[in-house]
This record gives C-alpha cells, sequence and structure tokens, in this order.
C-alpha cells in the first residue's frame, strides 16, 4: 500500500532543540530528524506545502519557552523563506491558532511528523482526524521517549512509540512508513 | 492527594451496550460500569452535573450506529429526567457539539469516564486540558481492550489502559482513582 500524499500539506510538530534536553529521557528512532528532512527536501522539490508548527511553552520550566535557546528549530528541519509557522502553546497545533483554517484552504489533506508521537503529535493528529482532515503519520519521523505508568512501570520509548501509532492508526489517521512516500 | 471535584460536570463516555460487542475483544476493569453507577450516583445525591456523551457512529458496521440496539446507554449509567445528553459523531466530544460551551457554563472543571480509556475518552481528555478546562480522569471507571501495534505485538487491555492513563497524567489531566474521589 502506498500513500496518496500528492499535494498535501507536510506539517512538522515542535522539532526544537528543547527536545534534546536531557530532561526528556531516552528516546527511540534515532534516525527521525534525517527522515524529515528527506521529506522535506521531497515536499520542496515538488512546491507542495510545509508548515512548521513551534511550540512556545509557557511552561516556566520548559526548554521551549520562547526566551530560551531550546526555542529554535533543529537545523536540520529548519523553515526555509516563505514557509509557514505556527506559533502553538499548548500540545494540540489547532488550540489556539489557524492551522485548521489553512489546511482547509489547502485541500484537506495533511501529513504530521515531529514530537512526541504520543504527546504533542498524537494530539494534533487525533484533532484532525477528527475534524474530517485526511490524515496523515510517517512512523520513521517521529519518536518517543520512556515512560513510566501509575503503577510504576517503565514502558521503553519504541514501545509508547509503537502504541500510539497502534491508537492513530485506522481510526485518526493512516501510519505509513518514509518508504511508502517517497518511492 | 484527593481531588477537589466539588461542583465539577461528570462527563460520561461513550458508555453504549455497543461497547459488549464482541468486536472490540478482551477488556480491563470489569467493575468499571460499577464505579460509574457510585459516581452517578454521588453527583446526583449532590445536585451536580451530570452530562451524559452518546455515540452516534456514521460508520454504517458500527454498532453504536443510531439504528442499532448497541446505541442505548448501558441500563447502569443511563441518564436520568433532566440530565444532558450530548451526542457525537466522531471520537473526541468536543468536535460538532456543544460541549466546550457547555462545561465552561458550568465553571471549566470536568471529571471524565467511560470508553474507551485510549480512544474517545482519551481523545476528548486530551482536547479537555489543552482547552483549559480543569480535567480529570477516574482510572478505575474507563477501560480498554487488547490492542495489536504495527510490529504485530499484542499489548493486553490493563496495559493499554495504563499506557493511555499516564499519557494523560499530568499533561492533559489529573489521573485520580474512585476513592480519592468518594472518600
Amino acid at each position: 500500500m502506498s500513500a496518496n500524499v500528492a499535494e498535501s500539506a507536510l506539517v512538522v510538530i515542535d522539532v526544537q532543540m528543547a527536545i534534546d534536553d536531557p530532561v526528556w529521557g531516552p528516546r527511540n528512532n534515532p534516525d527521525a530528524e534525517e527522515c524529515i528532512a528527506t521529506l522535506l527536501a521531497f515536499w520542496r522539490a515538488r512546491s507542495w506545502p510545509v508548515i512548521h508548527v513551534r511550540h512556545d511553552s509557557v511552561n516556566e520550566d520548559s526548554p521551549y519557552r520562547p526566551d530560551q535557546p531550546g526555542n529554535d528549530f533543529k537545523a536540520l528541519v529548519a523553515p526555509h523563506e516563505g514557509e509557514q509557522v505556527v506559533a502553538k502553546t499548548t500540545n494540540s497545533a489547532f488550540i489556539g491558532t489557524r492551522l485548521e483554517d489553512i489546511l482547509r484552504e489547502l485541500g484537506g489533506r495533511a501529513v504530521f511528523v515531529g514530537v512526541l508521537t504520543n504527546n504533542s503529535l498524537e494530539a494534533t493528529v487525533r484533532m484532525a482526524g477528527n475534524l474530517g482532515i485526511e490524515t496523515y503519520v510517517v512512523s520513521d519521523a517521529c519518536w518517543s521517549v520512556d515512560k513510566t505508568d501509575g503503577r510504576g512501570r517503565t514502558w521503553l520509548a519504541e514501545d509508547v512509540h509503537a502504541l500510539s501509532l497502534a491508537n492513530m492508526h485506522g481510526e485518526y489517521a493512516q501510519v505509513v512508513s518514509l518508504g511508502e512516500i517517497v518511492n
């Protein structure tokens, strides 16, 4: 199965320096930024729309605060001149932003990548699907970190990531691989 | 730690006959409906607001369709005369409904219970938290079903449930136990 993503918007969520802060813990998919860069190059070569979502945290302890160096986009995936940047203050990129209108104006189809799979990415993807946006998630182009549940069990990042994708797939989005898009 | 839920709205999500359909697979928390009934009695005794969310599926194969017997609320948790019912067609109870306005009019604080923990409940709770609603989830009063991820690994319902609660807790909501509320 291939993903029919031609002309859709590529939405990159929260891939800022702050995500490298050790406070988040061990991650999976160490090549995800390279995958996102590959997707960005693929989109730019075709002049398809690219949207960068930037998290401007209002939490005073967060490295994502606008006055912190962590607020900057990671260099490998930084916006090019003319690409839209959507600033948000909550997890979902649809709350308090124009993202819904922007995606509808662009045709109502979007491919989501970024961080964390089970946090801002999933919150945004669930809303996208429920809003009737035709929604894709690229499994190689996002990642999670280890998570401890209420019973004290620590889940490895790769498992948190896999179960988050399973929650999204078929219900809110179609989860696809990088190869299904660029090949 | 106790939950300060006095006067808040109790929101019961999708606890309809359809959830007993074997299509969903094995579940955890077999006493969840009893817990929800306990919470309903607690709320009603104090005349705090109760909101019942009913899923009116538009998927032609779903037992939740309005023309199916599964659309009926489970008897143990069915609405009483005068309680609000909010009908929805997507996972999140905020999409295409007046729920946000209703909760703001009621003071902006809500306790969420129902099904499935990692599906409509989580989609609704994530939006509630991101919309600035003071949001609680009662861990005993919701449940999940087994879930197979994209690698073919099947996660038990109790694990799917626990990781979903962990994703919500502290980020979108405060997860509390039945005892923290009624004791």
